[in-house]
């Protein structure tokens, strides 16, 4: 019997296709073949049930249960408690797993994200704030690719913590910006190539391709 | 015997004063009223040493025992396994508190430490990508306004959420960016009225000080 409910938007526009939140709680079901199904709310009307479930209107959010969970980070750390796959369980290598889930959230999309909102727009004018971005993606990237360059996953073993870089890289990369870290990229790829990721990817494009 | 050990940097320009991270894991440990000891890592030249611990150059790192523990989020889900004041444990308060952890690092802290990158910076360029964040600052800001005029913390009692939220809302108010969001003030006034708060900024910057 199913009691995993993700919750995602009917439709979205084509830009963000691929790369809505879903597909990294998609992700880890599949890797850790968990049971579950998905429901939708609307994209252009979201109401007050929607913000009951998540309270500034975006997706997904996760019901196991009575539980509901929103962000993505809150909802792997839950399906990691159900899964030795996604989050072990001795606690060094669980306490690794957990920092490196921050780390991909708090440390590098912190400074990705913003910077990707500028390139979405177009926006190329350097000024100071600007100058200040770039070089705090460019630190945090330059970081990371010395320490993916020694490392196949960042926590021992694959985990909920290579789900959220490898998805945080993916939009980086989406806007050129791992060109030049190899490592970025090649750990980026190495994620990416999983079945369930294949898998989480097809089936996000074909949920919001069917309400076209 | 105290195990835990705190490490900052020895010593920070006046303006991060108040606001290093460190100051997020002394409020959980006077929260808590766990032991623990402070120790120091230059600022000026920061070592192999420093990024085995922290592989960013940043601070703080937690050490329990043989654990060393970076990302004030992982930090604050640790300590929060030792102190029902901290995390709840009854599972859904629990899962309340550990949402909303996350929702203050990667749905509200995403947007505004970015835009504080500009403030700092005296940058008032308004361009597309700009205009872009300050937006996404905003719908932040006025969603966590509606749901705080409800509730006195966020997940029930107060958790490790209210430490890192109201810490995230202290650096808005620094740039005037709370004067719209009334709730928002009374919350942060609210938290940082707490006397493990108040003794934790003491010591922050008692510490910095005493390098001078």
């Amino acid at each position: 019997m199913t009691d995993l409910v993700l919750t995602t938007f009917d439709w979205v526009p084509e830009l963000p296709r691929g790369y809505v939140r879903d597909l990294r709680v998609r992700w880890a079901l599949e890797e850790a073949a968990l049971p579950y199904r998905v429901a939708s709310v609307p994209f252009r009307n979201r109401g007050a049930e929607h913000f009951r479930h998540q309270p500034f209107g975006q997706v997904p959010w996760l019901t196991d249960g009575d539980l509901s969970i929103f962000e993505t980070g809150a909802i792997l750390l839950h399906l990691g408690e159900r899964s030795e796959g996604l989050l072990p369980s001795a606690p060094e290598a669980r306490s690794a797993a957990i920092q490196w889930l921050f780390a991909a959230l708090n440390s590098v999309e912190m400074a990705t994200l913003p910077w990707a909102l500028f390139l979405f727009a177009g926006d190329s004018a350097e000024t100071p704030g600007r100058k200040h971005l770039d070089s705090f993606v460019e630190a945090r990237l330059r970081h990371m690719d010395g320490l993916l360059a020694g490392r196949e996953w960042l926590a021992g073993s694959f985990s909920v913590a290579d789900i959220l870089m490898a998805d945080v890289l993916r939009l980086v990369d989406r806007f050129d910006g791992l060109t030049p870290f190899a490592a970025c990229r090649d750990y980026m790829a190495r994620a990416t190539a999983r079945p369930a990721f294949v898998k989480a990817h097809a089936d996000q494009l074909a949920h919001f391709a069917a309400a076209d």
